[in-house]
């Protein structure tokens, strides 16, 4: 593992060392490098392990030797600096960061604001939401797990965009997010008396997530979309709020969302469907890896309104890279994860 | 005053008692008749008359007759009931209730599930935003002070839709409310380790604030109005942040919401408007009663986003309340609340 | 298990629900009869048995005959009163509640203000902290775990009366404890603006913990010790702080803490000593059933200061409860809780 | 005014732009030199003057020209240095650092680590806190407003060691602060998440606040004083709640708390006695310059308990300063703070 200062590193740390049937044979940080992990961590400092697993320097030909699977959880732009010598030494690699995301370097580049330093792995790289991409993402060598945005809302609207369900013009979408949504900057803005007893948007109105969205939408729709998107910071630690809305297809004679998302989902491990009697809440996903998915008709305005819950940091992100490491090494989906 | 153990309730006693050109003369509560004010809320057991001014079971008569102002800070249906016999005795009221906000009685029955208790006063009250209604609620005798969801929406949209400037259809809002919005209802959903930690839509599709707002958009659009919104609940104590989008009317040109926002807003005293660098964040408005709005036009979606923040007690309640009783007293408007 | 509408049941329904070694047969409750474990508690609608698991009314007899262990996570005197009739039908019991803690009935009836209502049970009980108890738990009949604030104080305070180390007579004690520690109760005080953005000092000067504290540290001392001991509220949902002072006895020539509580604790599973560098924070125990234990010498005033944390509802109840069950059945004391 | 990037710099700025008696001639910062007050702090952007009023580099000739009383926010240290002009100019200051209130250099190097930057200045500062100090401050020329910490204890404590009612050797003090205590530092453990759902102890065991309060109450004492005291860090943003205990000293026949509370401080128009009904809470004095004090005797431990409650950037700094301003300039001492 690749990277392990920020809170999805963290979180990976505990999810790998917890996991049935692996381990961790490596953790690299620059920054913590000597240290163990029950040092720099004293949340799990009894974990297995932890006492003597230290933090090294990355040598990517070890990594690739040693581990089945290398995780990346580092900033975007590092993580494909990383990947290159790795994947040459033969590592399969999850990503936890944008960089292998975006399957056109122009894109990438509109977004992230300059070149994208390994275009070449573009092609190969396969996007990690398991609940569209499983098969693929079993053979895959690079999986770039998905942002948090994106998770929340790509599950909820994939079924009702292949079966046409919504006018795929109106998609318009709000989350909400917790704070360690920004990672562990040490930033003004996220310091506790900053974020406490506040609710703010910010990247309006074009925040980066977007390029992500808007291509994997596009990608099960077979046309271009494009939606609306405003995120908003809220002072939770954990957990991602998102409520969708789009205008019900012309073409629905009688939309029944109960049987596309049972038809979609009734099989999926990690998506629990809530219906049309009960909400959401982040508190009843965080520290899980599910996605909670309740949905209403709107009669008055001939809307759908879908909301989700996810833990951005779990099935937003590290839970999730676990799943896709469980599918690529054929072990149960859910194997360290419930 | 009738009507003080809600959080408004208990804010209006906070904002009259350091009025500089008001006196507090009466408080009535049944809940806490014969306890002095600095015993049932303690935190202002400083200010003047606190020791002294008791909380008293009300008549109607003699509050109008020693009030120049009477406010009813009681729930939904209870108001309407005082209300009578204070306006029959000669009082003017400031409701702090929904009970003559609607004025129709068929949509009030239709959002709050039973008859109006006084449909006769419905056409006397005017609605309590003094940045639409200043004049008439100078001289009214009735004021129905405006919801806190609908004061946070209505301020921004009433320019763009008087300027014909955004697509009327087209209207969609959500906002974030801080918990006090629910009022200190004691209830499972409000304990604090329910709401700590937790972020959740609630009241979808059909949240009885809609009434009012629809009510107010289609009398300043001059026809029928349908919006969509979606409340949701957040972890703070105070403040609605509200994110409102519309796609731009075709009819227009070329947009500059900074010309529509100036030329409307520019003089207002508690209109600050954060244009188009600048995003609005509720910290910076609770504990006071200022609206603050910001915009973005997303050439993307042809779509105009506009945000809020306001004091969902404040501007969104008590302090709106004192706004236009110094107007019907004929004191300056911000007297007592900056 | 006999009650899981609180905190504390909530809790073990989902330890027990995730135990490899044991099955959760039954789980009564009058409030939700006939409900599904997955529809009382959204949270965990997924695990094994949630779906087809539902709660029912209380039968000793067939609580008795079908459950190896039963648990009671009831009120306090309501616990007493299901214990007798479950006892007389051979169950062996771990009692979360207050009733059967204290040894003698006098004592019970100062703290509880009423008579107990089974003070022959008094004797038979084992009182649950298994880093005291810990063969007694294992051929108890009838186990009473520790209140919150008793674990938070007991576990440090035990190696350092039983080598003598702390003057007895100077013991003071503060705690802070998060809001579910008042467990789920319907009050205005608990109410989510009631406690955000307050600190609060409560029960003060004679908690009812207090009962229990001073009859296991006088067990311990084998002489009668009265102490200290102040809580208070902060806006967290789980955790208690401790910070204990006490005066180093004089007898003591050259304190070594390290010496004393590695001693002690250094091969608890759930013992976690910091040592003389670190401190102790609750969110590093949060989520476990650990108990971090700090400790710093102050020259200047010749007194010990040891600071604990743990999670009120895991090692300060429900993980306790587990612990100690698992120590009654045979079974690795860890299984279920790491 | 020198200095105002931290939290008791702005709410330094708001009083005074708010205070009826005075106007805010001067703002200096190098961070924000050319900035208007309303770019900085969007908070109170609507205040007369914030428009207007620019942050400048601070001159210190021209300050001590223009201004009656000068205060300094800056950080330990540095506050000295911008003093020494300053005084020599002529000015009259409110210094809201650490610097003059320690009246030894030798115990100012103890416990800031460093030696004092201008010890020729310490015996001429008042200790800025008007309930010990009031005649003083009245005429001087420096005053060294207290920390938040000894603001909390002081106050409480001073009638009991004047009227020699507890046993001096026995003082022990435990503190809870919000978070804004730490300041505006940009430092990863006061990042949102880090603090949020975290309650910790820290500065174990000798806080550098020590050094003024034992100073004071030596000096209240007439004898060396020596105290315990541990501050812990708890997740809201202002208030400090202090419990303190001592014991009963034996001279004293039967003390009664309400005589001594009464006797000291029944005319104050900042402290509000609460008695032994009562508890402090926090969210009663948040936004206001008020100490809430409340007792118990706790005849089996023959301790008195003492618990406070302030703002820790209110009566612990800033309107503590504002206060002695007032003093300062002959107006009414609770001028633009109530």
């Amino acid at each position: 593992m690749v990277g392990a200062s920020g809170y999805t590193g963290e979180e990976l740390v505990r999810l790998l060392l917890g996991h049935p049937e692996v381990d961790l044979v490596a953790v690299t940080s620059r920054q913590f490098a000597g240290k163990t992990i029950a040092e720099v961590f004293p949340r799990f400092a009894h974990q297995k392990a932890t006492g003597a697993l230290k933090f090294s320097e990355a040598d990517p030909t070890e990594l690739a030797r040693n581990a089945r699977i290398v995780f990346l959880a580092l900033p975007h732009g590092l993580a494909a600096e990383f990947a290159r010598p790795l994947l040459a030494a033969g590592a399969r690699l999850v990503d936890l960061s944008a960089d292998f995301r975006i399957k056109e370097a122009a894109v990438y580049k509109e977004f992230y604001g300059h070149d994208h330093p390994a275009p070449e792995l573009l092609g190969e790289s396969v996007y990690g939401l398991p609940e569209i991409y499983r098969d693929r993402i079993r053979n895959a060598t690079l999986v770039a797990c998905p942002g948090c945005y994106p998770t929340s809302m790509l599950i909820p609207l994939r079924p009702l965009i292949r079966r046409r369900a919504i006018d795929r013009r109106t998609i318009l979408v709000t989350s909400m997010s917790g704070v360690t949504g920004a990672g562990r900057k040490v930033e003004a803005d996220y310091l506790f008396s900053e974020c406490n007893e506040s609710v703010r948007p910010y990247g309006v109105p074009k925040h980066r997530h977007l390029a992500e969205i808007e291509q994997e939408l596009s990608r099960l729709a077979r046309e271009r979309i494009v939606i609306q998107f405003t995120p908003h910071l809220v002072p939770v630690n954990r957990g991602i709020a998102t409520t969708i809305y789009a205008e019900i297809s012309d073409a629905v004679v009688s939309l029944d969302p109960a049987v596309v998302f049972d038809g979609a989902y009734g099989q999926e491990p990690f998506v629990r469907l809530l219906g049309e009697e009960r909400l959401p809440d982040t508190k009843n996903v965080t520290g899980t890896n599910f996605i909670d998915i309740a949905w209403r008709i709107d009669q008055r305005t001939h809307r759908l309104i879908i909301m989700s819950a996810i833990d951005n940091i779990l099935k937003g992100a590290s839970g999730q890279a676990v799943q896709c490491m469980n599918l690529m090494l054929g072990l149960p989906e859910t194997a360290g994860l419930i």
